[in-house]
């Protein structure tokens, strides 16, 4: 059986990827979660990743990390992680990968943190900026491959790609258009993102860095994990 | 014919991977080149990218922007982008990811440069991680699947997502073990990348923001470009 090491639930947004693909496609797998440390240096983490980063996947001997890694390894053994169609999959795979390398002011302004919900200071241009076209990218595959999901029928791993960015829509309050909230409220409606969700609200855990991040971008105007 | 838009060969780091993969693995294409010019706001390239970003691959009708999307594609149509070994071609994967989305302190320190012979003002210790991790990285490939290029004997996509940094390594003199300097040069040495350098030494063109990065990390002692 595969075994899936990731970190925190309310936190680790790369973690969250190939956990709500490989729950929603029933592809069984052993969690390992380790939760993050202040200064560990990555010294727990390069214990079990050769990067040092989650998430990491363990087939028998073989290690696999980074999550666009991940699925790949996971699309040459497991049907429905990328659509059939071609014309679906190469615009899934650009778009997952755009998510990949891509929108680094929305990542570090709006971090995940599933757990609380915050006025945000501002809007600044370069989050404005990524919001557009975050919105753009959506609306273009849901209407392109007639949804419900972004590439068509079934969540596939372009979805789980965006997962993170339900949470980070409904911490932050950020604003979309029509589709693209309609589309956030699916994926958080998904029965693994309401277990990843409840989960990570009943974590005991709270990592400084993690929390500073947010106090940054905004105001904490409600926080809803058990221990608060 | 594949279309390939790129920007300036001296600049363009991302758009070396695809170019150089291709010429390496003689699959021909049309190259399609726009200078970046500062104030562009991203409007040239948005003619032609959906991200706005270069590169990007047209395909008859079909649009395929982000390098790792666009090596994905080719890999479902032509032979030889990754190893044909399971267990090479998994780990390509996860070492071309972790290039893809990773070392930041190295891509912003040490920007591509081709024709810059730099000393670097200071080695942070973000930059000296992901030296070590890189040398390590490389050594473990070359060992475990026997060289001469990072998964085996061919040069493939791995070896592609990591071109750019073999400029880095000669610009800015980059310090690395043996076996990872050895294979620079092995890398260099490729008439793909000869002919890519060459054409970037020939640009007319200067774009201020990329000059100045530059600048800021360290001091330029040589200039090889022809208008200099
Ligand atoms: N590009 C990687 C990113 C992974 C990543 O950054 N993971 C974070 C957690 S969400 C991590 O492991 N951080 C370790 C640390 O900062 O010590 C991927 O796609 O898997
Ligand atoms: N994640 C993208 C990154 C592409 C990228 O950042 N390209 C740069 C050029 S090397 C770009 O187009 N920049 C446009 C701009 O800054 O205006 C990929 O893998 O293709």
């Amino acid at each position: 059986m595969y075994r899936l090491h990731i970190a925190n639930k309310n936190y680790s947004s790369w973690s969250l990827r190939p956990w709500v693909l490989m729950r929603q496609l029933d592809i069984p797998f052993e969690e390992c979660l380790t939760p993050f440390e202040s200064d560990s240096n990555w010294s727990s983490f390069r214990t079990f990743s050769p990067s040092g980063l989650v998430p990491c996947l363990e087939d028998g001997e073989r290690v696999v990390w980074e999550s666009l890694a991940i699925v790949e390894y996971l699309a040459e053994r497991h049907a429905g992680i990328w659509p059939t169609d071609d014309e679906a999959r190469a615009w899934a795979r650009c778009a997952g990968s755009e998510m990949h390398a891509g929108f680094s002011p929305l990542r570090s302004l709006c971090p995940m943190n599933c757990g609380v919900r915050v006025r945000l200071h501002a809007i600044p241009d370069a989050l404005a900026h990524n919001l557009a076209r975050l919105d753009e990218l959506w609306q273009q595959g849901l209407e392109r491959f007639g949804g419900p999901f972004l590439a068509g029928e079934t969540f596939t791993a372009v979805d789980a790609f965006f997962a993170p960015v339900a949470f980070r829509v409904q911490s932050f309050g950020l604003e979309l258009g029509a589709p693209s909230i309609a589309y956030v409220e699916r994926l958080l409606a998904l029965p693994a993102m309401q277990q990843w969700c409840q989960a990570a609200l009943d974590e005991p855990w709270r990592e400084a860095g993690h929390e500073a991040e947010v106090q940054e971008s905004g105001t904490v105007i409600e926080d809803l994990r058990r221990l608060s």
